[in-house]
């Protein structure tokens, strides 16, 4: 008989739900809108009733389910402990206990970064491998650190939150985090946009970001792809910050493979080409052939990282 | 009946070995050389013989002993597998396997900072820690990692290694490693001198450091303490190197406690003023309240915490 597991991936705006076998199958995949409405209090009901009615139409028999694993945004220490979501209203609770009584399963909860890195571990770019990093390049920085299979979620819940590890002495601009010279502040998807306006404010050379008026990462990575000179620079830039802060992460938890993943990691293995020759030059010996590679679950990380964390 | 465990420190020198019950009680300790002829091959065989005469002497029934725990300077991995061990004369075996084969008794190995880590935590400045990072400031810069109680080893063994984190653009000097602008080059003992050699070149300023020729860390922290201002600039960046590094490093892990070990430790809770006011403004918010202390156990770190990684 195939045993299954619920994968939640909690969102501010929509919550992303998966029902995968145990062997990593994804049967059945939907969302329900995040209900922030009294701080949040409606969010974890809202999950369960889903669940619930998933169980009902699958008719699946409960003794078959191994459990719930749920991403959440915001530190999530060993126990299920949420120290604070600001972004859901909620403040500190156990949420595993919480929504285990709710449902009647095993529930356990994990911070989402920390989750979309045991996803990519179970199923995507980091299949096979026991000790990773991933990397999380989107509107932040996100980053999630698996040692022999296990998140490490840190004392509390704040482990893997690399975006802010501080690289750059001379920064004005404040942080989301209320810090200076954050990674996530030139390695996101914006990161990488106030790279380039830096850049382009600093002469007249030509290039093709001039054209407009806005313009994405993504138009700083096609520049790169088409041989922009001044992009080339912006990208140089980019993988100096992230290439140097990934080696002081090696240096420390040593991984076998780094995966790269968010909207940013879009742009392909041109993205990992400037990331690596600024890594290897500044690594310990022992981590200087790490493997590097691109996420491959996208948005899906989520779910099925959620659904990870209770196969034990 | 009372569980007896032994500890091995293993150094270039000499071998350190303790005999502790399994509540962490140091029952006997003693020493002998380091035969590094024949590419160390006589090492552990010295060991297993010194052990047995040990258990000889103190007339140990064998089904009392839980095994021997041994620190090795060298990458370990979780198996017990060295990755050769240059100071030694050591290649790439199994010392878990190895060892225990010449004693019929179990053995664990690990790297001999990440177990110093471990003593630190079992009976030394960490004790009732169970995720700490413990900083050794020696001839080198040494690290351990310890999550939920266990050592991070990483992939290779390398874990920990953050002595090598890369932390200055402009240094011409090559560090051990092979790298430039290693944290080891600037917070070592003669990485203190190296800042303060530098900084005693920049200009005339008076200062008790220049009545000597030659001085050491403990001189310019001495002086530190009795106010030299220029001891004091030295410290400043002393602490902005190691401050920073920290901040890096917990950002990645979250440790609850950060433990100072080593021979520089020796100046005291003055050194921890200086890394902790450099810490704080670079970490991120969940790790800002991260605890410092000074390690306890000096030397007898390695005897500890290679007892406590046979303990389960």
């Amino acid at each position: 008989m195939n045993k299954y597991v619920f994968g939640v991936d909690l969102g501010g705006t929509t919550v992303k739900m998966g029902l995968f076998t145990e062997d990593a199958i994804l049967v059945d995949k939907w969302e329900i809108p995040t209900d922030k409405a009294d701080n949040g209090a409606k969010i974890l009901p809202d999950i369960a009733a889903s669940i619930c009615e998933k169980i009902k139409e699958k008719a699946l028999e409960r003794e078959n389910i191994i459990g719930v694993g749920i991403g959440v945004p915001g530190p999530v220490d060993t126990k299920g402990v949420i120290y604070k979501a600001a972004n859901l209203g909620w403040d500190v609770f156990n949420v595993n206990d919480t929504l285990s009584e709710m449902l009647h399963l095993p529930v356990k909860a994990g911070n989402d970064a920390n989750v979309a890195a045991l996803g990519e571990m179970w199923k995507g770019g980091g299949a096979g491998y026991q000790n990773l990093v991933t990397v999380t390049l989107g509107t932040g920085v996100g980053g999630g650190i698996i040692i022999e299979g296990n998140v490490l979620a840190g004392y509390n819940g704040s482990g893997g939150e690399i975006g802010h590890i501080h690289v750059e002495d001379n920064e004005e601009k404040v942080c989301g985090c209320g810090n200076k010279g954050c990674l996530e502040q030139y390695a996101s998807a914006t990161g990488i946009v106030y790279i380039a306006k830096k850049r382009l404010a600093k002469d007249n050379k030509p290039t093709v970001l001039r054209e407009r008026e806005e313009f994405s990462a993504k138009s700083v990575w096609d520049a790169v792809k088409a041989g922009d000179e001044v992009a080339i620079e912006i990208a140089e830039q980019f993988g100096e910050y992230l290439g140097k802060a990934l080696a002081s992460i090696a240096c420390v938890v040593n991984p076998e493979i780094i995966v790269i993943g968010g909207g940013v990691s879009k742009a392909g293995d041109v993205l990992l080409d400037y990331i690596v020759k600024n890594y290897k030059p500044y690594v310990f010996r022992g981590s200087r052939e790490t493997k590097f590679a691109l996420a491959t679950l996208g948005n899906d990380a989520g779910i099925y990282g959620a659904a990870r964390l209770v196969i034990a």
